[in-house]
């Protein structure tokens, strides 16, 4: 089963000028694969914190995937940072110069910074798709615009791709203290599946959802019967089953 | 100035079973508390990784927040996560066993294991809440329901506050390789003033929107004049202004 990182490289994210639509995009499309996703990060356009940030996840996960900081102006670090990460010099890349030039874009010292990139850099291509993700070791490097990265992720998404994961739900209509203890002893009988317990506060929510998850369905509906055994019919919150 | 760092505890948003809601609120609270946010990182309910992040986070900024992971259950890690990044001995706390007790919440073996705390937290109250907010160093935890994280918060906002940030936006008609490097020498000119460029690609949107942020305002209004200037009428984005 795959595992993913994700490192969404933005201050516009974290001083609140963008709301961040790529996180939550990467989180959904990852799960929809069958990827384990392990850590998701928000870090400063900084040199030190992008290169310590994906170097952490590149050893963390299978594959990271980083948005934003790619492009031509001053506070494009990411290309920089990952290099920093695995120790590695950046290099002008003969394919990027290529591309540049077959669309007639400029090479002035703008555009040739965005084809500097860390050496042994990858360009994975899928027709009919025209422009390249850039992978470098296992880390692949998207834009920040959240319209380019849909696109973009859809030429890697192959690489994301794991067995489904099977999910239950559980709603009580009591507080979780009234079944912390033998929740706790049924979660240690089903080490394959990974029970959450989630306090809810809506007007239309039951008191708490929980929730059953396994890659394994005969194991997620034996642990799920029991969940729904332990709370029994008082406890159980009937508009919220299955 | 105060800065900060903030961890999503919950695997339940990094498997996309529910929308992340906390750190969108904090990134837009701390913002207008002036506070300046370092990272935002969501980790999954696993002790080393909680663990890891908040000794990171509390060395990187003045003040981290934590959310999720405080309960009952066994899917509730932060106090354990939090102790352990501190290398604290876990304790009952004295003054949560005595709300406790006040409220008349049975002292079984779940509602005392809320209680134990890493040795040395503090309880953040201020009236008219009653409910604390437990500080360990300089690590402030909340829980998870975004309800309660917003009234919470409230009762720390004070610790955040710092000088107002300000802000000008300058939007541009042309890509941004057309003006990159100048922006650069423009960046390099004005060290007080963090200026953002950023393409954008929807339909009622600028080519590039660019921001320029400052806590010294005439810094701030003379570096935009500069980018204006840069820029020039013909590139100048009439729609986006100020």
């Amino acid at each position: 089963m795959p595992s993913a990182a994700v490192v969404i490289i933005g201050n516009e994210i974290l001083t609140g000028k963008f709301a961040d639509e790529n996180g939550p995009f990467l989180i959904q499309r990852l799960r929809q694969l069958g990827c384990t996703l392990r850590r998701l990060v928000v870090v400063d356009d900084r040199l030190d914190d992008i290169a310590e940030e994906v170097a952490r996840c590149a050893a963390l996960a299978d594959w990271v995937v980083t948005t934003g900081g790619v492009g031509p102006t001053h506070d494009d670090l990411t290309f920089a940072g990952v290099a920093q990460a695995f120790q590695l010099p950046l290099v002008e890349n003969d394919e990027v110069l290529a591309l540049l030039r077959e669309y007639g874009i400029p090479l002035d010292a703008a555009n040739r910074r965005m084809a500097a990139l860390p050496a042994g850099a990858r360009l994975v291509r899928r027709p009919p798709s025209v422009f390249p993700v850039t992978l470098v070791r296992n880390v692949f490097v998207l834009p920040g615009v959240p319209k380019l990265v849909r696109s973009k992720f859809e030429l890697i998404a192959p690489y994301f791709e794991g067995a489904p994961v099977y999910v239950g739900r559980v709603a009580a209509s009591c507080p979780e203290s009234a079944f912390a203890e033998e929740l706790t002893s049924l979660a240690a009988r089903f080490p394959e599946v990974s029970i959450g317990s989630y306090p809810r506060s809506g007007p239309a929510e039951p008191a708490v959802l929980l929730t059953l998850e396994s890659r394994d369905p005969s194991a997620l509906a034996e642990a799920t019967a029991a969940v729904e055994a332990l709370l029994g019919p008082d406890r159980l919150d009937p508009r919220h089953r299955g």
